[in-house]
């Protein structure tokens, strides 16, 4: 029987504790291929490197497990492997373990979930797996068993044509597992401005996440704070529908 | 009458010609505020700088209009204007005018429209306006009049909280407005493959689009291609909610 084909990618970059934790999970479900960043690109969203050339570089090759780093965005990784590296259609795609959330707004600016999104558009199912814990030297193991779980029932059930999952893990102990979706809410107080020895100011990005649905229990901010690991369903389609019969009445 | 408050940001960096014509015709209908990155910054989708400091310089100030140009990405430039710049809330957002179509999938990964889904997220109604065309001098004139007809009936009518606008013309004589959705489609053949002189591969990102709804008149896709500017109703909330229910049928 040929064993799944899974490609790994993630924004904090090859040598990351999360991919190395994703990489050692998946080679127990598959064959596995890694094509991620050389150095950390977090917060990269879906962006592309369009003003120059990128490259990639095998960096560990054994029966079952090519790694690979890529001097190109997360977005970059997941079209340079389809394109270039693979020699089947992978059967999944996923990104990670992300150091730090990205539930709730911090979607459209990962990374990790902008991979996602990119495999999702290829048409290939495809998971984000965060721990809320920026600490470069976290012990994923709580998340372990759940991230082979969902992995291995997203294999088996597959996700719907142009939706992907986002899942999100507090710093166990968990709870359980709660299907949600993306809070309401936005970062505020984002920079902190210094000035530099010659009197030039320059700003730092920071800042904190207001909720704006504290009291929701189907968000996936609710379900984080109260220790469970929420998975959002996530799509590529970003028509507000509901909105379209209403701008068509404006008299253009 | 206090005049609208209106700020302006783009991927094609504060000295491209569509910024220039925007900002023109923005200075017809209320005060003005440029906040767009120092050089080109096309396809960084909602990229954000975290890992080194930006900074502004004010290129341009006269009564009605202050001009600054932003070391960081289009998702930077409203961040950092929002917090650090503006001295009342803007009434809307607008982005652009992108040279090169940013409908169907593209909007995921550019910088114009990450920077649209930014002031979205900040509660502020934002446009994104695009033309597809990559040349650099396109003549615009054709989609002015639009522009400004799109940007008077959003500061009347508003936008929902958490949606915005993605406006994308075809390269006139203009058919009509077409409130459109997302077509379904991707990227197919990403990259062309070159050796340097050390013989070592390099890859430049390039491709096309394979629209995968030709047929489908409600398409944003299908509407520029019949020579009508496309305005699709875009929200910030990924969420797949017909999908929960499947999902939450799974046996975690």
């Amino acid at each position: 029987m040929v064993k799944p084909l899974i490609l790994i990618t993630n924004d904090d970059g090859a040598n990351a504790q999360g991919i190395a934790v994703l990489t050692r999970l998946m080679c127990q479900i598959g064959d596995v291929i890694v094509m991620a960043p050389d150095g950390p690109r977090s917060a990269q969203s879906n962006a592309l490197t369009v003003t120059h050339p990128i490259r990639f570089t095998k960096i560990e090759e054994r029966p079952g497990l090519l790694r690979c780093s890529c001097t190109g965005t997360p977005t970059d990784c997941v079209k340079l492997a389809l394109n270039e590296v693979v020699d089947r259609r992978p059967d999944i795609i996923v990104s990670g373990i992300n150091h730090g959330s990205n539930s709730a707004i911090n979607v459209i600016y990962s990374g990790t979930m902008g991979a996602v999104l990119e495999g999702c558009e290829n048409g290939i199912a495809s998971i984000g797996f965060s721990v809320c814990s920026h600490s470069a030297n976290i012990d994923f193991s709580f998340f372990e068993p759940i991230i082979l779980n969902i992995t291995r029932l997203v294999l088996k059930n597959g996700l719907t044509h142009g939706t992907c999952l986002n899942v999100n893990a507090p710093v166990g102990p968990i709870a359980g597992i709660r299907v949600s979706r993306q809070c309401d809410g936005r970062w505020v107080k984002e920079f902190e401005k210094r000035t530099d020895p010659q009197k030039r100011d320059y700003f730092w990005l920071t800042g904190y996440f207001e909720n704006h649905e504290p009291n929701e229990e189907d968000t996936d901010e609710w379900a984080i704070l109260n220790n469970f690991v929420s998975v959002v369903p996530t799509k590529i389609d970003l028509t507000a529908y509901q909105e379209i019969d209403r701008i068509k009445s404006w008299n253009f």
